[in-house]
């Protein structure tokens, strides 16, 4: 919902449709095989609602399934991790610190991005596994979460860093607490915010061609769909994008399986 | 895993086909409806398997799942419910505190289950999410598992228990813990132990007939299927298990679905 909210907040005249694989989350912690099967799932999904542009609203099929799922798509499919690299090195840092899930850590993305851009700036990377789940209980400010930051992050603020490039959709919402850790020395920068100014901007550009989806009419509003049932999803969308009557819908797990073979 | 190393204890000499569903995990935050749809799943791929009895080693599986999966079965289906309630009113206990994953707690299944042997006992849950991340991160025996065990569970020591029961499968891994953090008053149950013994009595009384299962030889080692690939389990197995060269293989999750159109 953090990566929907910047869409919002820079493209406030588009619909979005949502797809939230809430029966199969979290990803981060999966293979990047998996995460590639479900990544390509979720986009046919998505593509069959006939949308003009694809984001990854997630750092881990950013990092381990952009090039596949792209040259399946047919129309553009933005992730995070490129943008949220070109974000944090127009800060000029010495040393980026790169925070994220296993996955992603794992995966190399992000040093491979900020080397495409500037191979002479530092990266120091660090998988926060516990970050998600804490998150998810609602301890974004807690005595509990700043211990974990401690535990995880003491080496990287030791080395020195100036730049914070959070490296997962979730991390934003604990930022107060890594801002009051880390002190003013340090910018953070969420690679979400850096993708949907660079949407909102392609979209300016008239990059991508308007589709059929705003001339029928049927996806004026925003439509946001979910693999389970979630008590907290609709407070979720109401406290993010202030919709009090968000049009939510769950849909089996079996309809993504369904779509991928139609496809 | 301790549900496994339970049952191997109880029952020496039979072969076990164990599944894990490790890129569906985890079940403790889904609905009870997906995790009723995985649950008869993955017991369809064991039936396939040619089991002669399955064991849900899950208890958000036993807690909103037993009854449709066994109905379906066609052999006998154990949870770790039931045998967890009964071993822990077999301490005579005035008070029970039970605790698990969200969805466990959220299905009032082990408050049913203790009601139903004896209604006088008072029975006091507790859902504790962050305990399955922190014992996937390893950090067993840690100061940030110390300080959420008491955010989670002063109120139900203040309370007084005679017993704790333990509703997951993950949480004998922070038994020590738990003991520290209760003292020596309240004895700790886990249900997985209790199941596994009722399981080997069960086989010894010649209640589950022997199936074509040892004849073919094929199954005679315990086999490991896992639905994501997960470098740590071959770990995992051989520190449970004991066993160095354990027989696992990673199968496409689509495999499951199949098995479940077939059954």
């Amino acid at each position: 919902m953090t990566v929907v909210r910047a869409i919002r907040a820079a493209l406030p005249g588009e619909a979005i449709v949502y797809l939230g694989d809430t029966a199969r989350v979290p990803y981060g912690t999966k293979s990047p095989d998996t995460v590639r099967t479900y990544a390509r799932q979720n986009t046919a999904f998505l593509l069959d609602k006939g949308v003009k542009a694809v984001v990854a609203a997630c750092n881990t099929v950013s990092a381990v399934a952009l090039p596949e799922v792209e040259s399946e798509a047919g129309v553009p499919v933005l992730g995070v991790v490129e943008w949220g690299a070109l974000n944090a090195l127009a800060r000029h840092p010495h040393r980026v610190g790169v925070i994220g899930t296993a996955t992603t850590i794992g995966s190399g993305a992000y040093e491979r991005a900020i080397a495409r851009i500037d191979a002479s700036v530092e990266v120091l990377t660090q998988a926060c596994p516990l970050f998600v789940p804490l998150i998810e209980e609602g301890w974004w400010s807690h005595a509990v979460t700043d211990a974990v930051i401690a535990e995880y992050l003491t080496p990287m603020r030791e080395s020195g860093i100036d730049v914070l490039l959070l490296g997962c959709t979730h991390y934003p919402l604990i930022r107060s607490a890594l801002e009051r850790f880390f002190g003013d020395t340090v910018d953070i920068v969420d690679s979400a915010e850096s993708m949907a100014r660079a949407l909102g901007a392609a979209l300016e550009r008239g990059e991508f061609a308007p589709s059929g989806l705003d001339a029928s009419g049927a996806l004026e509003r925003s439509h946001y769909y979910v693999t389970d049932r979630c008590n907290h999803f609709q407070k979720l969308v109401t406290a993010f994008m202030c919709e009090t009557k968000p049009a939510i819908e769950s849909i089996p797990i079996e309809q993504l399986l369904q779509v991928r073979s139609a496809s």
